[in-house]
């Protein structure tokens, strides 16, 4: 089956973002991860980077969320977290988006969202700790913390938050159709072998 | 750096066999997945289909197995249970195939055992459980269990066996260069992927 919608599962600094915008690029299909945050901010009525630091939170931390109500928006969370309410409007944009036409998504647990479309190529990125150090210094520059410290964060996070709202394992390579390291095989690649995949599917 | 030995990892019945044996017949090199039992079972003193039966064990079930000798080896076994010393001696036989030149490994965890060959290039295959159930009864035929508990078993096996042995998590996207779902990708593009990486890594 003709596969169009591509979701793009990454492990931070492992340049599944950069992979996923040269494939939209070249397949001449849209790409959503930042317009993603801003269509969930839209609807939510929050800030978008409110909404880029909680979509990925794990759910543990919000809550004290329900103190607070998103601007413009007041009694619409029914009682849910910060956490989940965004999760929901997430889930439908993301469908939405699928429905919409051929696009490749980043991040946001999309790979789960639309494991029930059939016309979707489910990619999962990830690399090497020490190439995914030096890219992430390269890439968004030096901070307090060391890279490693950045990583382990981030890895616990998205890790949390997965397992939270699917149910499933962060990293298995069953989530998935495809796994590719891309500190093994390069990026460029990965980028090919996901072109060439989706070509063919035609 | 140029890939010349690959691994092929797979879940039972998800074709990881027939990839690997096309994969080594396109690119002219040996493919060693029965031989390897058989080289195991010369160096140990054991029938083959004994090391066959013994080497997916769950080192669990080894318990009892110092009463056994090898024939025409007695008293090599220095204490070790016959899965420990039959995995020493799969360990060697696997890290000297890889020494001799460019083939391609299956399953025996070969992926742990050539970790620190930067020329390997490690594959997991996998599948979705109907996939597998319809493959292992047109290959292997009926037998008294059912399709479903046959992959039950074998699945954990394997876990329980790759976990003893390496200490990793089977089926996790990190200890494989590429996983491939062989259910969604098809056999004959998961064939392809491999032979273009390996081609293109010259």
């Amino acid at each position: 089956m003709e596969k169009k919608v591509i979701t793009i599962s990454r492990e931070f600094g492992s340049g599944g973002r950069t992979i996923g915008r040269e494939v939209a690029n070249t397949l001449g299909i849209p790409f959503y991860d930042k317009e993603l945050v801003e269509q969930v901010a839209l609807e939510s009525g929050f800030a978008p980077t409110f909404v880029e630091e909680h979509v990925e939170h794990s759910p543990g931390k919000t809550l004290f969320s329900y103190a607070f109500t998103p601007q413009g928006v007041p009694g619409v969370m029914n009682g849910l977290s910060t956490a989940d309410f965004l999760w929901n409007i997430q889930c439908n944009v993301i469908l939405q988006l699928a429905e919409k036409g051929p696009c490749v998504i980043v991040g946001r647990n999309a790979d789960y969202i639309l494991k029930d479309r059939a016309d979707c190529l489910h990619v999962f990125i990830h690399a090497d700790k020490d190439f995914r150090a030096d890219r992430i210094v390269r890439l968004y520059g030096e901070s307090e913390k060391t890279p490693q410290a950045r990583l382990n964060e981030k890895d616990k996070r998205r890790k949390v938050n997965y397992q939270h709202y699917t149910g499933r394992n962060w990293g298995q390579a069953h989530n998935y159709d495809i796994c590719l390291d891309s500190s093994k095989l390069g990026i460029q690649a990965c980028t090919d072998i996901i072109i060439d995949l989706v070509k063919n599917s035609k």
